[in-house]
């Protein structure tokens, strides 16, 4: 049975070489992210994930949630999992130190959270969700809310929710029905049914705060109608503890193909008067707290997306040395280990080159956001949000999406053996299933991407962009070798792709909107295996500098160089078919009637 | 929920337009197969589909085959369902009119197959592993064995399995280990293990006949010391009915991701002295006998592919008609149906294009299967048996791993609802995953395309199958307007691209064996792209025929000529990538140290 490790040496190279972490924790506001904080806390995390969270993954897959009575259970080991996590501390990472939590930076908690998710993906939902709920709490409530309810969330004893989606409402909000009355003081009734919450009940926590999207009676229709409230599970007492129950429950959980351990809950309010709720910041605001959010939720699943890539390669990497069956086609020795067999070494590769593109890239968009918070020059602030900005529906479109294909080659390393499900490679794919769909599917993140991070700004954080790659695509071409010619190749021809197909997106989206738009996620995948490719020749240049200076390591430098050539040679070689799509497809996907299809 | 309904007017179309079934029906053999036969065959089939065994799939899933002290119950209604399947005489419509079966030509039974596939993918496995041994023994067994096993087989009343896999001999047979030892009276006493042995025991029939690979004790080592043995589940008494119980059993069966209604077994033989076993045909030569099977039953799961596509692409079509959200990019109306979203649209042609690219290359296939076996001319026979073993790995092949991208497009077209099960799209997912594996893994059907099908022969039939692309490219470029310009210009671009893959492999086996090797999978996927536009682009010369001769079903062939158009601009466009990385990408796989991985 494959165990995971986390990926300590790369992520360390990354934080180092590409997202420029010292750099980070220079500004203000980080400086406990010393050197040595950012490797201690490296190392904890992956015992904890390798020690705590791993073990409970192909248990939790099994056993699954549990609804009884309107009580979940969760499966044996996650309640006493969850107290660990919260004793150690590990909840309040991320949080600002103002509210009690460790501001770390977010280079570095991306990587603390893709072992989470790698380790245990269903677990690491619950603590995803509480700091989105406090996020929410902490940048918009008054300050009764944030002192009755933050100290105990950022510490963990109690959880959050998010409640958005509706039977009739999933990824427009605009159809939201659940109601809110005033109750004259100040607090709120709300009505209403959610669906798809995830771990909206559970038996890990004193409390579940809630924050539920919901309608005051006089809103005006569509999005800009709707409100924010915090609902608890309980009740606060005087002492601010858990107290009488609120009207609030969950009706069902959900059978799902994966994520078993984390329950999906059908959640119902108000059938006994009335959940009592309190309003988050003002009414009718509700939509425009949560896209401040989303960002960040958004950006957190593609974690998940390269976590459950990570995971998948681990497997397939043990079990292709360990499987011996066939010869070797250039000596005819054998029986010989399948990772000497071409194809499987080409899906390893495939693997291995992708999951590496994918977390640098990660990264990278991770440490502008650090930047964009706390830079003191302005501009510095500006230029890294917009790069932010323009980079999440990439980083979480095109890692969840290559998370799943190389979950599948996973199994597919694996033989028949990747069927069966006692060797876990199949709860890869079925976990990772979800991450091209919550949080907005693959085709909302190429719409945002397209429309409000390229059309709405004129391309221009984009051609900033294509101008930092092509400085790139310059330091490359001057580097000897035929590893170096192949990775120059690959990339500049990946570039003109990109630039090609955002040219032709730029020219024809107002005209022709719906022809575009079929485009959206062939763009978003050229987008992100470009970029990929781009962190991957930085890394490469990075390699060959350490190797020029005569690195000890000089192995892990050579293996980056040649995966970034295989990264070049098997993925930067879709780029113009990509951009054909982009540019020729549109009409024909239009073409025949509705009903003909 | 979306009921499978089977797709007859696309299936009409393939038979008579591409594949010729009128011109088979005239050979000699086939001459039940009138037009008339071959449409109430369609119409039958159709039926039992969707009214016998569709409505099984789901409640299968859920409920799967249950062991039990070494038997295997089916889940509710299947054997029932076995009984009609057989009193309906579906068993032996393949099998030739001299062993009792109905001998329909294979372009006809593929289609019967692969509606039985979309229906119940479960289901379909049994009797589809029965016509495999019906085969081996009808081909190579003694007049006795045939006597005695052959017409309660076709009949259906005794199903079969076969027996090839262990533990430590997956995909290399050489591995085996199973024993047969030599009684003296003609029989063997057989003793070993063999895994994965799909409906190894049940309980729908009151036989079950296995068909065992084991060496005898002076075998030569390796492939060439395997012979092929009839062990039946009980012996057969005097009157030739199922007597004492041999020493065969089920001690497990498998916990897998999908098909869970088919009882993957354990098969444990000779626990209690020896399993009874019949030699088939001569000692030692059991794989060669297995290899004639081979191309048939890699044929079927190329139609399992084909089959699951299918499934998912019908449901998600309903779906994506049926569910309502977000508005109209073009007019800002709604909320609307989300087929008129661009991306949704996008999904649902790829899916369409697909599967009608897929299905009309494997009849096509088929009929080539057909005319092999029964045309009175020699040459004919021998370039359509050259075209059917060339063509079987990227039916195989390219068929099933389409297949799951399209089941899995089928969940993301369904969002949060693809995800719960009762939706029905994650079981085809689930269910359509073994099919890249069992029958040989994609990687094994790619090299045997490249060596076995391709340089052995020096690339004789692949040329003469590109002149006959040429031919049609030709045809296309007569053609008037935008569509068939875009038909012929992805067309054209994907015919380049295989020609310049297949020089380059040609050109580079001999010396570079391993790199050219990395390139298989890619080369199969380009192979099948092509080979799917050549059929689609055939499809769109025989619809503009009839559109201009007047045809009363217009809007068919319009959608026919604008789907082939859509296959050309979304998936023909990814032809020159694929060359690329076949010309380009083995150096880059195998660059890294194993160690290094």
């Amino acid at each position: 049975m494959s165990t995971y490790s986390a990926p300590l040496r790369d992520m360390r190279f990354v934080l180092r070489e590409l997202a420029g972490i010292e750099q980070i924790g220079k500004l203000p506001g980080y400086e406990e992210a010393t050197p040595d904080t950012v490797d201690a806390v490296l190392e904890e995390a992956a015992r904890f994930a390798a020690g705590v969270l791993a073990p409970l993954n192909a248990s939790g897959d099994r056993e699954g949630a549990l609804w009884r009575d309107g009580n979940v259970t969760v499966p044996q080991g996650f309640k006493e999992a969850y107290q660990q996590f919260v004793d150690n501390g590990w909840n309040g990472i991320s949080i600002g130190t103002e509210h009690g939590g460790q501001g770390m930076p977010h280079a570095l908690v991306a990587f603390v959270n893709e072992m989470w998710n790698a380790a245990n993906l269903s677990f690491s939902l619950c603590p995803l969700l509480t700091v989105g709920a406090i996020e929410a709490i902490s940048l918009n409530g008054s300050p009764e809310l944030k002192a009755a309810y933050l100290p105990k969330m950022v510490e963990g004893r109690w959880t959050g929710t998010m409640n958005l989606t509706e039977p009739q409402a999933g990824s427009d909000l605009s159809l939201v029905r659940a109601r809110a009355v005033p109750q004259g003081d100040g607090t709120y009734k709300i009505f209403g049914q959610k669906i798809f919450i995830t771990f909206g009940e559970h038996d890990m926590t004193g409390n579940i705060i809630h924050l539920v999207l919901a309608r005051l009676p006089d809103a005006p229709e569509g999005v800009r109608g709707i409100s924010l409230f915090v609902v608890p599970k309980f009740l606060l007492d005087a002492e601010g503890e858990p107290g009488a129950r609120n009207d609030v429950r969950c009706v069902s959980i959900e059978h799902k193909l994966g994520i078993h351990a984390s329950p999906t809950c059908v959640m119902s309010y108000g059938d006994n008067g009335g959940a009592v709720g309190y309003l988050v910041g003002k009414e009718n605001e509700g939509l425009k707290y949560m896209f401040v959010m989303m960002n960040a939720a958004r950006f957190a699943v593609g974690l998940e997306g390269i976590a459950m890539a990570e995971r998948a390669w681990q497997r397939a990497l043990q079990y292709a040395r360990e499987r011996v069956q066939g010869r070797d086609l250039a000596d005819g020795s054998g029986p010989a280990p399948i990772i000497r067999h071409p194809d499987v070494r080409r899906m390893l590769m495939l693997m291995k080159s992708q999951v590496e593109a994918m977390r640098a890239l990660a990264c990278v968009v991770a440490a502008a956001h650090d930047v964009a918070l706390r830079h003191p020059d302005a501009g510095e602030r500006q230029r890294n949000q917009a790069f932010f900005d323009l980079m999440i529906p990439v980083v979480k479109g095109w890692s969840t999406e290559t998370g799943i294909e190389i979950a599948t080659l996973g199994i597919q390393v694996h033989g028949g053996m990747g069927f069966i499900e006692e060797t876990g490679a199949a709860q890869d794919l079925r976990d990772a299933r979800i991450t091209t769909i919550y949080e907005g599917t693959t085709g909302i993140q190429a719409n945002d991407l397209i429309g409000r991070k390229i059309i709405r700004e004129g391309g221009v954080t984009l051609k900033a962009v294509v101008g930092l790659m092509q400085q790139v695509e310059a330091e490359l071409a001057k580097q000897p070798g035929e590893a170096f010619a192949a990775i120059h190749a690959g990339f500049s021809r990946g570039i003109r792709a990109l630039v090609e197909a955002a040219t032709y997106i730029g020219a024809n989206f107002a005209q022709d909107m719906k022809g575009v738009h079929v485009g959206a996620v062939p763009f978003l995948r050229l987008m992100g295996i470009v970029s990929g490719g781009w962190q991957m020749a930085r890394a490469a240049l990075a390699a060959q500098k350490h190797l020029a200076a005569g690195s000890g390591e000089a192995a892990f430098y050579e293996a980056k160089i040649g995966t970034a050539r295989f990264f070049a040679d098997h993925l930067l070689s879709q780029a113009p078919g990509l951009a054909a799509t982009v540019i020729k497809g549109g009409a024909s996907a239009l073409a025949l009637p509705e009903e003909a299809l």
